[in-house]
C-alpha cells in the first residue's frame, strides 16, 4: 500500500478527549475518529488492526469446532419478554420502535435470538454439541463511556454460544473455548491471565474473564504467585485466617463513647486493633433495606451481596432514610437489636471475639460482641472485597494484585436460557431434556485497544507483529531524490512480490515527519532508503520494539527480514 | 467441512411466508431464517455466499483504488439536521434515542457521517481524490418488507464515497466504479444490465443502476437491442414520434357526452384512436394541487412529476377533495379553465393536433383541442412513463422491456453535501472549493438472493462457481457400508489437500436424503462414492447445472475437477 493514498490523519498533539494512552495513539497515530459518546469510526489503519484480529479470533473458533452464522443487530423486543430480561436489563438497552410501533433492541448480546434460532431448528441428541459464533457489532447505552475504545456504546464482539446435552459436554465446550481464548490472546502477542470471575446471580455456575494486565484497566484481579488461582476481586473469595481464632470470651458491655463518629475515631478512641471491630452497612437492596457487617477494615463487595440477596439494584441510602428505618442510629450502626433489617454476616466479622460495634444509640458501643451469642444474622456468608496480602483461597499465600482490561469471558450458563426460551431436544431415551449452554464472548476492539495499553512508548505504538496494520515501512529520507524514490518502490515491489505485507511512504514530506509517522503507527519495522542505498547497496532496518537498527546489503534484505518477522515481538 | 457438524436445516415444503423463488428456496436450502419481518438470520451456509460476494466486492474495491474504512451503524441526528435530511427522509429511517435524551439513527447510507469525516480530515487537493467504503449492516424501515433479502429491513451492503476536486476528477471516479461494478457481477457469474436511473430531484445528475435480470424483479427497465441504450423506466425518456404530427387544425368545440366516464368510454364514444386523447390527472404534491396531462393511453411517470415539481410526497386524493377544488369534474377533466391549479403537461400530449379532453363539466368533452392555442401549461416536459415498443431516444427503433433486481447503483452527487456539509478543500491556486462527490452502493444480501433468482431449477439452488458456498459435495451413497465412507473420507481429505473447497456429507442418512439436500443446497459438483468406487476404483461426478454425470478413474480425480472448476458455470 502506498501511504499517499491512504487516509492516516495523524496529529502531533494529544487531543484533550483521551484520558488513556491507548485512547490517545489510537487518535493520535489516524486510527480511529470519534462520532458521538462512545461511537467511533474505524479508518483504514484501524480496521486493518480489527481484521487482523478479526481472523485469528475466526480461525481458532474454527478449529475448536465453531461454525460461524450471522444474527440480527436489531432484535425483536418479543424474544427479550421471553427471556425476562426485557425489564431488567435497563438503561443500557439501545430500544427503538419501528413505523409499527413495533419494539425492538440494538443487541448487547445474542442469547435470546441464538437460543430461539436453535430451540426450532434442533431437536435431537444426535445434533449436539453445537458451537455457534459470530463477529459483529454490540450495542451497550454505558452510562459514561470513555476510554476510547475501551468502553463504548458501539463495538465488535465475537460471541458464541455453545449447546450441550449435559453438564458433561458443556464441561468440554467450556475447556475447548478456555483453550481457544488462550490460544487468541496468545496469538495476539499479549500479556494476559484468566482469571475467575462472578458468573452473576442468575445461572450461570462458572465463568473466566481473560484479562489484559495493563495499570490503566477497569478489572481489579488478585492472584497467588505460589499456585494458580487467579480471580477478579468482584469474585475472590475471603478466607478466614483461623489463628486469628478464638480467645477467651468476655461479658457483652455496653460502652459511652463521646465524639466517636467512625471506625478509625473508635480504634482511637478504644486503643483496639482495627481487625476487632465490626462496620455494619445498610443498603436498600430493591428498595428493602439490608444490613451487611464485615470487618472494620473491609470492603463490602457489593456484588457478592447483590447474588446472595438476588436483587437487581443496591444502593446507598441517605442519612436521613437510615435514621427513618428505627433502630438505626448513623455514626454508631451495629448488629444488636437490628430486628426489622435482614443481616448479612460475613463469615470474617463472625469469627471476631470480643469484638466492638455500634450500639445503634448516640455515642454508645458494644464491647465484647461474640456471634451467635450476642447478635443474629439471617446469612452468614463470604461479602468481602479481598486484596493484596489476604491468604490464597488455594494455598494460604499472600496474594497479589493487578489491574487489567477484560478483552474475554466464557460462561457457564446452563440451563437459563433454554429453560425460559424452551430449548430442549429429545435424548438416547427419547426424554425432552433442557439444553446446557455456555457463552464465550471476545471484545474484538477492546482488544485493540488493550494491545495499545501493553505496547508502547513516549514516540508511540509498538504493534505485536500478528496484529500490525503493515509488518514494515519503507520511507526513502529524501522525497526529492528522484533515485532514493525509485530505490524505495523498488524494494516496495520486492517486498510485496515476497508478499511482505509492506507500506510504502512515498508521501511529499520532510524525512523527520515519515519516521514520527512510522514511530507513532507503529509497524514492527522500518527499512530506511537513503544516501547509503545508492552509494553502497545498503538499508537500514530499524526494530520499533528493540529500536536496534540494522544495515543489511539489499541482496540480503528479504531474507533478513523474513527473519526478523519470525517472532511475534 | 463435514456436513454433520454443520447447521444446515433443510426443508421440504413450500415455506408460507415465501412468495418469490429466493425467498422459498434460500429457507428450504437452510441458509437463513427469519427473525423478524424483513430481519434474518444468516445461517452458516448463507453467511458463506455472502462471505464470497464480499470478497470479490472488496477485492475490485481495493483494485479501483478504494480504502476500506469502518463507520458507525449509529449516527447522531445532528449530522442529518446539517444535512437537512432529518426531516424529510420519512418513517424509513429507524430513530431511537440515547439515555440522555439525544436522538440518533441507524445508518440507512452514510453520506453524513462520510462528508462530515472528511471534512475534518482532508483539507487540501493534494489528498483528492478520495475513495472510501465500507461493507456492513444498513437498516431501512420499510413499509412493507418483503421477498426475504430482497427487501429486508437490516441488510447488507457495501457502499463507496467518492471525493473528487472537480467535475472531471468524479467522472474519473464514476467510470472507475462503473467497471468495477461490471467486474462485480460479471465475476458473481450474474446476467445483469447497467441502465439509466432516475438521480432524484436533489442534487445527482447522473446516475447508473446495475440490474440482474429475472421476472420476480421489482426493477422495470426498457432497452434498446439496436444501440446501447437501457433505463429504468422510472428514468426513461419519453420521445414524441414527429410524424403523428400535424394535421389541419379544427376549431375547438365543446360537446355532450352522455355516460362517458373514463378515456374507454370515451373513445368508443367518440369513435376515435386512444392516441387522440388527453387525460388529466390532479395530485397532491405536498398537499398542493398540481394537475399532470398525458396522452390517454399512457402512465404517469410519478418519479419524472416529483423531480420536476421538486416536492417530497405525490398523492392521488380522494373524489371528494377533487371536486372541492373547484372547476375540477371527476370522469370529465381536462387541462382547459383549469386555472388555478399548476399544469404539468406531457410534451407528447402537447404535440396532439385536435385531441379530445374533458371539460371540467359533467359529461362534456372538449373536441379539436390544440396547444397552445386552447389551454395553458405552467411547464412542458417528459412526464410519461416509457414501455416496450416506444421508440429508442437513441436510435428511434422500438424499445424491448424487461424486470430485474437492483443490485447495484453509481450516483453522481455532486456537491449538495459538500455544500450543507461544508466539506471543502484548499485547490492549486489557494481558492476554497467544494468537494465533488460520487455515491455507489451494492446490496450484498439482495446480490444472493438475485444470483438465486437466475440460478435455480425445480430440484433448488444452482450457484454460479464464484459465489457457491462448497464447490464440491461429496457423497457416500450408504452410510452404513464402512468401506464407502472410508474412501469418501479419503477423497474428502484429497480436495482438501488440493484445496478444493469441498462438503463431506457424512451423516447418517438415505441417497435420497442426500441427493436432494446436494441439489437443493446448489453445489456446483457432486460426487457419489459408491459400490462402483470399491469395485472399480470410479466416483461419478454430477455436474449441477448441466445434470451430465461422468465417470472418472479415483486417480484422475482431482484432475478432471481442477478442469471442471474452471469455468463459473
Amino acid at each position: 500500500m502506498r501511504l499517499s493514498k491512504m487516509l492516516v490523519p495523524t496529529l502531533r498533539d494529544v487531543p484533550a478527549e483521551a484520558e488513556i494512552i491507548s485512547h490517545q495513539l489510537l487518535l493520535r497515530a489516524g486510527y480511529m475518529r470519534k462520532v458521538a459518546a462512545g461511537v467511533y469510526t474505524l479508518l483504514p489503519m484501524g480496521l486493518r488492526v480489527v481484521e487482523k484480529i478479526t481472523q485469528i479470533v475466526r480461525e481458532e473458533m474454527n478449529k475448536a469446532g465453531g461454525q460461524e452464522l450471522y444474527l440480527p443487530i436489531i432484535q425483536p423486543a418479543e424474544l427479550w419478554l421471553k427471556s425476562g430480561r426485557w425489564h431488567v436489563y435497563g438503561d443500557e438497552l439501545f430500544r427503538l420502535k419501528d413505523r409499527h410501533g413495533r419494539e425492538f433492541c440494538l443487541g448487547p448480546t445474542h442469547e435470546e435470538i441464538i437460543t430461539d434460532l436453535v430451540k426450532k431448528e434442533v431437536n435431537s441428541y444426535k445434533q449436539l454439541p453445537l458451537l455457534l459464533f459470530q463477529i459483529q457489532n454490540k450495542y451497550r447505552d454505558e452510562r459514561r463511556p470513555r476510554f476510547g475504545l475501551m468502553r463504548g456504546r458501539e463495538f465488535i464482539m465475537k460471541d458464541l454460544y455453545s449447546f450441550d446435552k449435559d453438564e458433561e459436554g458443556l464441561e468440554k465446550s467450556y475447556q475447548k473455548m478456555y483453550q481457544a481464548y488462550t490460544n487468541i490472546f496468545s496469538r495476539c502477542g499479549l500479556g494476559f491471565r484468566a482469571v475467575e470471575a462472578d458468573s452473576g446471580a442468575i445461572g450461570g455456575n462458572r465463568s473466566h474473564e481473560f484479562v489484559v494486565l495493563a495499570g490503566s484497566g477497569e478489572a481489579e484481579i488478585v492472584y497467588c504467585e505460589s499456585c494458580d488461582y487467579a480471580a477478579n476481586v468482584e469474585r475472590a473469595e475471603g478466607v478466614i485466617v483461623e489463628d486469628l481464632g478464638r480467645e477467651q470470651v468476655l461479658p457483652l458491655d455496653k460502652v459511652a463513647t463521646p465524639g466517636v463518629k467512625t471506625i478509625l475515631d473508635l480504634i482511637e478512641f478504644m486503643q483496639i486493633s482495627i481487625e476487632k471491630t465490626l462496620k455494619t452497612l445498610v443498603y436498600l437492596a430493591d428498595s428493602e433495606p439490608v444490613a451487611v457487617v464485615v470487618r472494620g477494615d473491609r470492603d463490602v463487595n457489593e456484588i457478592k451481596l447483590k447474588n446472595e440477596i438476588g436483587c437487581l439494584e443496591l444502593e446507598l441510602p441517605g442519612e436521613d432514610l437510615l435514621e427513618s428505618l428505627g433502630g438505626v442510629h448513623v455514626g454508631s450502626i451495629g448488629p444488636v437489636s437490628l430486628e426489622n433489617i435482614p443481616i448479612y454476616l460475613d463469615r470474617e466479622a463472625a469469627s471476631i471475639a470480643n469484638g466492638v460495634t455500634g450500639a445503634n444509640e448516640p455515642e454508645m458501643h458494644y464491647i465484647n460482641l461474640n456471634y451467635p451469642r450476642d447478635y443474629k444474622a439471617t446469612v452468614v456468608g463470604d461479602f468481602i472485597q479481598v486484596r493484596a496480602g489476604d491468604p490464597c483461597p488455594l494455598c494460604q499465600r499472600p496474594l497479589s494484585s493487578a489491574r487489567g482490561i477484560e478483552v474475554g469471558q466464557v460462561f457457564k450458563l446452563g440451563t437459563v436460557y433454554s429453560k425460559s426460551m424452551g430449548a430442549t431436544f429429545l435424548d438416547e431415551k427419547g426424554d425432552t431434556c433442557e439444553m446446557v449452554m455456555g457463552c464465550y464472548g471476545i471484545g474484538v476492539t477492546r482488544t485493540m485497544a488493550a494491545a495499545v495499553e501493553q505496547n508502547y512508548d513516549e514516540n508511540g505504538i509498538i504493534w505485536p507483529r500478528s496484529i500490525a496494520p503493515f509488518q514494515v515501512a519503507i520511507i526513502p529520507v529524501s522525497s526529492k531524490d528522484e533515485q532514493q524514490c525509485k530505490n524505495a518502490e523498488r524494494i516496495y515491489e520486492r517486498l510485496q512480490a515476497e508478499r511482505i505485507e509492506c507500506l510504502l511512504d512515498d508521501r511529499d514530506e520532510r524525512a523527520g515527519v515519515k519516521f514520527m509517522d512510522a514511530d507513532l503507527n507503529g509497524y514492527p519495522f522500518r527499512i530506511t532508503v537513503g544516501k547509503k542505498t545508492i552509494q553502497k547497496g545498503t538499508v537500514d532496518i530499524k526494530n520499533r520494539r528493540s529500536g536496534l537498527e540494522t544495515t543489511v546489503k539489499i541482496e540480503d534484505l528479504v531474507g533478513e527480514l523474513q527473519k526478523m518477522l519470525k517472532n511475534n515481538y
